[in-house]
């Protein structure tokens, strides 16, 4: 049996009861690596806990892969892949562009997906065939954009201290194409491009939690997710997200180093 | 007679009544200089005429320094400071941190203030003696925080690329300092920094108007925001805002070059 949106819905609303309460709060962080500052809190835990207790109910065949705890039943036909705040940094900033995410698959491909903000009452899902939007100014059917050419594209990314070496020397090609391009945003990005606000998001590094959700969302609502050189993205790693062919052609290609 | 809440109030929505229709709606954008990307909405021009008329009908004793329109009477007692949408690069790329700003000088001093986001519906307003927040999460008093010293300070700025030169390696050498740095949100960064959930705000080249709404939120908040060098913000330039006294020295001997 296949999830529906208000089992995705039931799951957003369980992580919103950890995760809002403890925004904006001055919350205590604690460091995963000793020496290094990744920030995690109480609240990415207690919702990742709530989030797997409803799955292990309603679900118990599927297997889970999560940011905070143990990956379970990874060769399983059905998969849950789950960040239960994505941009921890913004979370702890205060900055309301963080979001749950929740990804599901089947046979290894992202085939539904949620990313929620429940600060600004944003939510957005990708139901198997369509993506859609849901906030306090109402519901729709979300697609993205062509904007045509890269030189005319509105380029987001969390933060050119993310690529190292070859990486930012390749990234750095494409900001300079750009019409604009902006830092800092994590999850909101790929909604951004999913809705048609902007074109393109280029990172690196990623991990399968950080875009599980968002692959489905951004390739029912038209757009195109890959890594650098054009293979699936489920894996995460290097990631490149486009709005259009055209658009996600000419940046990959100066991506590739070709 | 001095202007209250309520009238404040009144012109955050007439503002709003013309910014947040036009948000992510793909609306077309103007250049304002040639050659530069310098995007400026239908909403921002609008929502400026909007905010002139009736401050013209209630005050019309009193100046206007916009970002739109011609100045007025800037040799006069008060003067409003108007900003209609700070962060338009945000505003057009869908990105819910740019503000409506409306600032109250007296005798060249900013004394009250108001930062409006109406699509996640936060207010953030200073009255002369206290700053509030007003949002659907309710409605608080606000103040900065003492994060103690710069090595435990959360930074924002827009850009690394609003720096040239040795503003550059200034500002760099207070980023290799914090705790954790963050790009890319305008006016936004400033009601964080009021709201005790970041500490630190480095900007250059900000105009009167970019600044003049938010320096009393900031101040009655229990902040300082200055020039880089220590003098009054009034007159935009090289920004520096803290949350405490300790950090904003600790950052000025950095970015003063001594």
């Amino acid at each position: 049996m296949l999830p529906d949106r208000a089992f995705f819905d039931l799951l957003a609303e369980a992580a919103a009861e950890e995760t809002l309460p403890r925004f904006r709060t001055g919350l205590s962080v604690v460091n995963k690596q000793q020496g290094g500052f990744d920030p995690v809190t109480e609240g990415d835990r207690a919702a990742e806990t709530a989030i797997r207790a409803l799955i292990g109910e309603r679900f118990p065949e599927h297997g889970i892969l999560g940011e905070e705890h143990e990956n379970v039943g990874l060769d399983r036909e059905h998969i849950w892949v789950i960040d239960p705040i994505d941009g921890t940094r913004a979370f702890i900033s205060g900055l309301p562009v963080w979001g749950t995410l929740i990804g599901f698959q089947s046979n290894g491909r992202a085939t539904m997906g949620l990313m929620d903000q429940p600060f600004t009452g944003e939510r957005y899902y990708a139901d198997g065939q369509k993506s859609w939007y849901r906030g306090r100014d109402g519901k729709r059917q979300i697609s993205t954009r062509d904007c045509g050419k890269l030189s005319d594209a509105i380029l987001f990314t969390t933060s050119p201290h993310i690529f190292g070496g070859e990486d930012l020397v390749r990234y750095r090609a494409v900001e300079e194409k750009v019409r604009l391009f902006r830092y800092g945003c994590d999850c909101y990005a790929y909604v951004l491009l999913a809705s048609g606000h902007i074109d393109l998001v280029v990172e690196n590094n990623l991990k399968p939690y950080d875009v599980g959700a968002l692959i489905p969302i951004i390739e029912q609502a038209g757009g195109i997710i890959t890594t650098w050189d054009g293979g699936r993205p489920e894996a995460g790693g290097n990631i490149i997200a486009a709005g259009s062919k055209a658009v996600h052609a000419e940046a990959m290609a100066l991506l590739a180093g070709r």
